[in-house]
């Protein structure tokens, strides 16, 4: 079942450029596993904005909010979540 | 995998009583199929409102989808559906 | 450039069920054009909603407006676009 | 009489892992009597979200309010509350 | 236990004048038998507005929707219920 | 002339209890004080909420602000005033 | 006391020119009435919109709504109300 | 000085396609007359839109709101207008 | 030109009382010049809320903005503007 | 392409006033050096705010973001994009 979500991300002011860059490594690291394993299937940005809209495959909700949580940047992180149907014009 | 749908109906005006009253009835019975199939789990009424919130367990959101657009008054009512996860508390 | 277009269609009461359904052949006709032409990438139905979540790619937003409003829904349709821009973890 | 109560919580960032994992425990204890008494019936979380949405049942919303602020949580949390009506269809 | 009300009317512009004042003195009656039960406490007029905010009084959500469903004008009536808990600066 | 008065309190994190405690007793004081005069004629609570709903009676806005503003906690308080008028059902 | 009223007003598309250009005249008989009497103070229009601004001042806020719905539009207007109280610094 | 003038356009669905036509070429003809008076300075389309946004040059807003109100389609249109300054970079 | 301008202050709970009294007093004279110079035509207070409703005169939005940016408390000022037409009831 | 952008700057109450003066050359001379590329075309400035409006030309909305990223004052602007289509009456 796959999922949209929006993000935007919030790093405290008094957070270190250190501590952020390690972050954006290691958050781009667990991404990888996610699309390796097939739950995060693609990634956009919002121009502009400090976050974007995720596309995402899970078995359910809570496999999405495991994954979700996973993230190294999930404290940081506002996400809204749209369960997606498939539209009668992509059923075979 | 459960979902929260919020429902409000609004049938236009030029709906005649009788009408109003066949739905009201063919709408109870196919809600009652699906009960039956442990598809809708529990209705409540909001109060002084024409409609509610109802819980939903479908495979997915094109299964829930189905399901809400299956009953006769879906062409009159305006759903706001949210995909629920297990709560860590539930869990055994 | 990719566009997410979320729609919502409307049409009135007084419209006919034959109407109707000359009017969702049409659409569907006019959308595996614009599938074809690689304009219009993919639809997902929001659950319990009478429209959706379209992907888009399209040279720029006069472009899109132009793939919009040539489907034959476009009259009875809300539409809300958000540019998307490519995400750093997307890049080759 | 049943009440929708959703809720999301936000630990200031200057709050310790150990504070939070001391809080998180208490918490469950608290919402643990709360069930056995019969005033929390079910929690729900919303996937990506630190919150989710609860089913209560009390007395009234005296009562309702008396049970939210006796969790450990209650002053990091913001609570929305809908009392909820029985719906024809569930009435025997 | 007790309930805030706002409630906003909107009859049809086809509705005639006779008709708008036969639901005006029906209505006042049976918010007089609602008073008169101890169910409708008090009302106030929003200024400039077609509706107002009232102070109701019953067991539960289940018994106040039954009133506000029993007066002649619900079904061109918006409400918006919110549940009442007592103040500690009320208690004896 | 009537106000209702919704009003949302948020004390900073860093605020001692003893300092909420202080707060919380010159609050009620005044609170009674401002009852005696009536002016301030009930309180409810919202269940969940720091915060509620308060029925007041002042000559006008001017002297309904004096008031507000002379509650210790008035630094700490969002509140939106209504203006009440008298419907017409309450008239003798 | 002095309110703020903002305005909005929505002739149905089935009003003729003639009712238009009736009413229009007789809302500003009124409305001059209502200056007349002190009780409509000032009014002005929001550009680009069917309705705008006013500054009244009346004993209390049903005296107010009374003004507002004895002008000939009130029907077709939906009006906003706040009450205004004296800024410190118009305080002789 | 500037205005920014967001607009939508929304004709009721009884207008034949004729009206629609000739509404819209003489509010094109009454378009080109403001641009050329130099108070039209450029439109834009919102892509998806039944409308779009203007940028308006005018000596004040009552200015503004007349030429608003001189476009045929202007019963049909909401605006919404927001009074620019001019930035800091932009000054010589 | 008039401008509507709704004006909210949130000074940091850090700020000493003695500076909260100094910017209090300079805001103040600020004030008082630009009524003087004819740019600030009166304030009013909303009740229950730190901040208000002022009506301005400038030539433009420009001046506009200098006029509130030369206010002591502007760096802890939310301001709303709307820009007013004359309202044709108020023209000679 | 062209985009209209909404932005919102707010630095925090810790910076110094050598900061700020710091981030606003800089920030007017990245500024400067897009203008110079014709990406961003013209900023207006909202009364009353910190922020304002731009219009921006860029191929996509992956350049548009690479540039709104490029300046100084990023991390405390909250910008929101709108994609621009031409307008009928604007094409040759």
């Amino acid at each position: 079942m796959e999922f949209l979500v929006r993000f935007e991300t919030s790093q405290p002011a008094t957070m270190s450029v250190d501590e952020r860059e390690r972050l954006r490594v290691i958050e781009r690291e667990r991404a990888m596993e996610l699309r390796a394993a097939g739950i995060l299937i693609k990634l956009w940005r919002l121009p502009g904005k400090r976050g974007g809209i995720g596309l995402w495959e899970a078995p359910d909700a809570t496999a999405l909010h495991d994954a979700l949580a996973s993230l190294p940047m999930f404290p940081w992180t506002e996400n809204t979540v749209e369960a997606l149907a498939t539209h009668p014009q992509e059923k075979k």
